[in-house]
């Protein structure tokens, strides 16, 4: 009585863990991918009085012209192509997913680049299409030659089993989750213009543009005219339970994105639609900055600890090398202490790291690395 | 660079309908499916609390435990075979999804009942699935009978194409979507009874539970321990842009509709998911008791007006035969008049009957109908 789909996905180990957390009287949680902080007071106003104000019937499927203008003019300013195209969508899962369902099938290909977001490989899955995994340990970085490179084997595996060749779409996120590596201007301009010439097509999750500690956000949709760009509010405005983001597409997938949309989220929660107008105009530098001095907080604490990692320039999360032989009994005893980090496994084919969210307090932080270390030493 | 999928589905008409009228001046929009109030003020008040305490985070992926639990005992009470497996869903197309994400796939035939809502070939379509219509004019009400009858010819059809059996599914719908018609107990009994027999897995489509105007509400999940029962609070709390209902479904199949959460729509608005604790403290009679006034009034205008109908017993739709040899016309007629009903042909195979809103003020029903009248009058 189950649809064939259903065996291949796997549940998500991260909600697994959140429930787990839920669970615990008082966890040490630096598992999950949501910020600390709570929605600032203008933004709940506005919330509010759209609620007061009877704003609760549906939208149009795009989104309130309102919000979706004022974005597209951000969009601009920031050189996206597709400015003129943008759909609010429940978060950045929801712009993904109505991504993948216009454009991607079974005849494609889609590369992804390991460590990656868990959830991309199951949509993968979802909608037919087959992941071509292309490592970028140990700098977290896909460069041109690499990404050309996986697409000759690949292309190479195809002939050799008889195959035709497949649509190649690339999913590429920066700020990156979970390794918190943020690509340069010179990197993501070198690698569209690779991109353009091996006929991807792109989809840039971008959800942690706000998280950018070291330079300015730099947006794969200025390079590509062909990209899917995807945003969220849940992070930058600290309401992940809101569900209300946005993207931007070329013309031919944008409209087939809508009708997308029209058959599955119908429309984006009213209220939190018209509170993100208000979102649009705070100023996110000092929410930046704390960040930011968590970041360089985490990494002296890692270097306390002797574990090696690459550092962060954005998101909120650092992908450390645990450096012990067996990672299982390393993700057991920090359960065991009621310390939550998210294994390597579920972002990787490689199980030689752990995801660490700093998005927690100093104090927090403090504790939780100071038991990695003792599990890591207890293990050598 | 789409997807073959996009190329199947069709844009949903009543979006298409929905956005022409936000674009006319004034016009008497008697199209759309969501009610003519607002949300009530102890609703309001406990989203705006849920705000302000902060309440703007990840929920577990099936919904907070409270409302969850709430809903439980009143599925229970119900006398709903499923009731323990509760999961808060983004309305009723969002429970749509999960299900038919969990359960179809390209092995399975989808009844689908004629007229039906127009959502439902399409998402069939989306599931790879194929749809198998069973007319159901002039009484919009399938007897075991008819169902059975096609199911043979299906089968027989299947038969000689050289193809195999193929999994079934019904989609129910009571009270329905467009025609108004809500099964009695005794109908529904004896079609749950048939449709065991004939190994069919059920969805029941229950999202205008509360708007029964001439009995209490039959659940199709009293009859049948495997339906997979849909709700929605969009209608009855008169939220459709909370993206908010849920939904019961035996346990194999319930875990994996949570599975597809994880993939898509993550969690349900949190605010909006607190605030329907509240919702279901509600008295909804004084609702229903003018819902089912304008019931009332609908059917003697169109009686004043000579249109032929199937009298509804809940929901807020009302499915008339127009009467006239040229739908199009009639429709291009009313929308010069500013008038927006739905044409049939979104909902059937056949285009001889409009859909009615009667989710609207008593003059402009009158106003509606009056226009309406002159129309169909103009084309005889």
């Amino acid at each position: 009585m189950l649809a064939k789909r259903v065996h291949q996905l796997e549940s998500s180990g991260i909600r697994r863990l959140f429930e787990l957390g839920l669970k615990m009287k008082n966890p040490i949680d630096l598992s999950l991918g949501q910020p600390d902080f709570d929605v600032c007071d203008a933004v709940k106003k506005s919330a509010i009085a759209a609620i007061e104000a009877g704003k609760n019937r549906y939208t149009p499927t795009a989104g309130i012209p309102e919000l979706r203008n004022l974005l597209s003019q951000k969009l601009k300013d920031e050189g996206v192509h597709t400015y003129k195209n943008v759909v609010i969508t429940a978060g950045g899962s929801g712009g993904l997913n109505l991504a993948l369902y216009a454009i991607a099938d079974d005849s494609c290909d889609i590369y992804l680049l390991d460590p990656c977001f868990l959830v991309y490989p199951q949509m993968v899955k979802l909608v037919g299409a087959e992941a071509v995994f292309v490592s970028t340990y140990p700098s977290f970085r896909v460069t041109p030659e690499r990404l050309a490179e996986a697409v000759k084997n690949r292309e190479a595996e195809l002939a050799q089993k008889g195959l035709p060749k497949k649509r190649k779409i690339l999913l590429f996120n920066s700020p990156n989750n979970p390794t918190g590596v943020v690509y340069s201007r010179a990197e993501v301009q070198a690698l569209a213009a690779k991109t353009r010439e091996l006929n991807f097509q792109v989809i840039s999750d971008e959800v942690y543009d706000v998280f950018n500690f070291d330079q300015e956000h730099v947006t794969w949709g200025e390079f590509d005219e062909q990209a899917i760009v995807l945003r969220a509010f849940s992070k930058t405005g600290g309401m992940p339970g809101w569900r209300i983001g946005y993207a931007s597409a070329p013309t031919i997938v944008f409209d087939q994105m809508l009708k997308m949309q029209q058959f599955t989220y119908i429309c984006i929660n009213t209220p939190a639609q018209w509170a993100c107008l208000t979102l649009l105009e705070t100023d996110f530098s000092p929410m930046v900055q704390e960040y930011r001095s968590r970041r360089d907080l985490i990494c002296s604490l890692l270097d306390q600890e002797g574990f090696k990692y690459e550092r962060p320039g954005g998101s909120f999360f650092i992908f450390p090398y645990h450096g012990v032989s067996d990672p299982a009994e390393f993700n057991r005893l920090c359960v065991e202490r009621e310390l939550l980090v998210v294994p390597g496994e579920l972002f990787s084919k490689k199980n030689t790291n752990f995801r660490l969210s700093f998005s927690a307090k100093p104090e927090i932080l403090a504790k939780g690395v100071k038991i990695l270390g003792q599990v890591a030493a207890g293990l050598k």
